[in-house]
């Protein structure tokens, strides 16, 4: 089924003859556009694209599944003409993904008709990939697994976090990729205890850890890897976190599979760390789905009752947080398949010293 | 006067006893808040500021004129407790700047008040630069044109336009900058006549216009600058055609000055280019000012009344794009000053040939 099929019935579900789609990520999931300008009225019969002057060759060529309109004015004013023209009556948009000046543009200019909110219909669609974004995404991981290989080069005594950030996200371009994800972390020593930290000037040192966190984006796909490794050899506490947050990743990817709650694989990580005393050193959830953006649903979070299907595209990402010591996280991307999960990173998890 | 005093004014004149701010910029020009999570309700007796428990130390650290509230839930739970609990009455928020869900919160969580929509308010303000803000500038200025020097030395022949505009956000990077303030344009030969190229894998060659567009974070504030250069000698015409855009971008900077409408500004570009038949070929305004974003108020275009007042920050741009020959844009940046204006732009303008 593709999803423009899926999405007339979920149209027909919801009884709202048309959507209106304001997010540029479910768009160019829907048409395959890639601009930065652009509506969509996605109706029961059919969808109309609006784009600006700007846009018009390049929308020709890329819209699939919806007829161009090339607004001469404002979007929106092309596509209440739309609306009225087509006698549409009860009319869905994206409620996270408009603004408030949207949402009034709509409600001034189509009184009478019914305008429901509603969140998250497309990427509820876009969370079981089809067979080529599943190949996109592929080459994403790839793309990203190499580049954290050339940049561990650059991790050295002496070199600044930011230095080994900013050469990965020059390799990220260099070798093909649109750019980075999300801002490349690289933490070490006291600082990979902070989950979200941003790199500095700080130099690296012997005997401590690094977490590298790193995405690139690829023909529009996102990739997600993390890896902690180390200068020099760590001490017998730091080994043992290490072990224990890899038997906790190992543990949650075996229990990916079809029909799974979300919540449960969540659990499987805790579980390993609650046998080890360091549950509540796990501040964040285990994972999320990944695709044309960095964070899509699922959440693996531990109340996400989301049941996962084949087709979804997930991280696993546990890691562990420790004031005075440090941070250890360790995070793959996995495929959702028929019988359980396939691994699509493929950097290995050993802790490396270098 | 400081810009709390200034919405001060503005909320007693717009009769509203508070604004909720959800737009990041805005919050963290009044506040001094880099994060990424925040909300700022400003009344006229004081200002309360939002954010979670990821962000306490940070807020704690950083915000400056309002009171901190870490917020255990949704910040604009939180929001609204403090709205009830101040018994404000007429709340504006930022109609551009939220988004429906935002909106509909507000909207469900307060009955009986007035929900007002408002544009530009704090956006009005920031288009006068302080002090502080007019030194931040300054230092992204001149790291924006010392990467543009170094960058220089990957304009050779062979290289192509992603290569070149790689290593410019690489060295952004490297010399401390947060990274580039919009993606670089680095656009040659007959790419150059498209205002908004994306540098290609195409190779740079010789007797061929190379435009670079490249701008700079640096704590927080852009810059954005833009060279014609060419690697060798180029023809009559292509010559002509340069000096003919920088005789309309010196004749827009002679223009600068407090009390002279916007739009002014852009009809002295607009003039020169007409006496040599070119108006037709400038196909976009002739600046907009810079600061916390790339794009700010005001924008200096054919229909824009706003007056120009001291302490503006904006570009200076006209560009001619022929089809089939190339296209030429050379744009600094300028302070408005009590008697005219000041280029903060240092690098040179005649036409370098590599």
């Amino acid at each position: 089924m593709t999803p423009w099929t899926r999405l007339a019935e979920v149209l027909a579900r919801e009884k709202l003859d048309a959507l209106v789609l304001s997010g540029l990520p479910n768009i160019r999931y829907l048409t395959g556009f890639t601009g930065s300008s652009a509506l969509l009225l996605a109706t029961r019969q059919g969808a109309v694209f609006f784009t600006d002057g700007r846009y018009r060759l390049q929308a020709a060529e890329q819209v699939q599944g919806a007829k161009v309109v090339v607004a001469r004015g404002a979007l929106v004013t092309a596509l209440l003409f739309s609306v009225k023209r087509r006698r549409l009556r009860r009319l869905g948009f994206e409620s996270r993904r408009a603004n408030y000046d949207f949402y009034a543009a709509l409600r001034a200019g189509l009184p009478g008709i019914r305008l429901r909110p509603t969140a998250g219909v497309i990427e509820q669609l876009r969370t079981v990939k089809s067979e080529d974004e599943i190949v996109a995404l592929r080459r994403s991981v790839r793309l990203n697994s190499a580049v954290f290989e050339a940049g561990l080069r650059q991790v050295q005594v002496g070199r600044s976090e930011r230095e080994v950030a900013d050469r990965i996200e020059y390799l990220m371009r260099r070798r093909g990729g649109d750019g980075p994800a999300f801002e490349t972390i690289v933490a070490a020593g006291l600082r990979s205890a902070l989950p979200h930290a941003k790199p500095t000037h700080n130099l690296l040192k012997k005997n401590e850890f690094i977490i590298i966190d790193q995405g690139v984006i690829l023909d529009g796909y996102s990739s997600d890897m993390t890896r902690t490794v180390a200068l020099g050899g760590l001490g017998q506490r730091a080994r043992r976190v290490y072990h224990v947050v890899l038997e906790a990743q190992l543990a949650a990817i075996a229990a990916v599979r079809p029909g799974i709650q979300a919540a449960e694989v969540d659990r499987q990580a805790r579980m390993v760390l609650q046998k080890h005393g360091l549950e509540k050193n796990f501040v964040h959830s285990t994972g999320h789905g990944v695709g044309l953006e960095i964070h899509e649903p699922p959440r693996l979070g531990r109340r996400e009752k989301t049941r996962l299907e084949a087709g979804m595209v997930i991280t696993i990402e546990p890691g562990v947080y420790l004031e005075g010591l440090g941070g250890v996280r360790i995070e793959d991307m996995v495929l959702v398949t028929a019988l359980g999960c396939e691994i699509l990173t493929p950097t290995p998890k050993e802790l490396r010293v270098l």
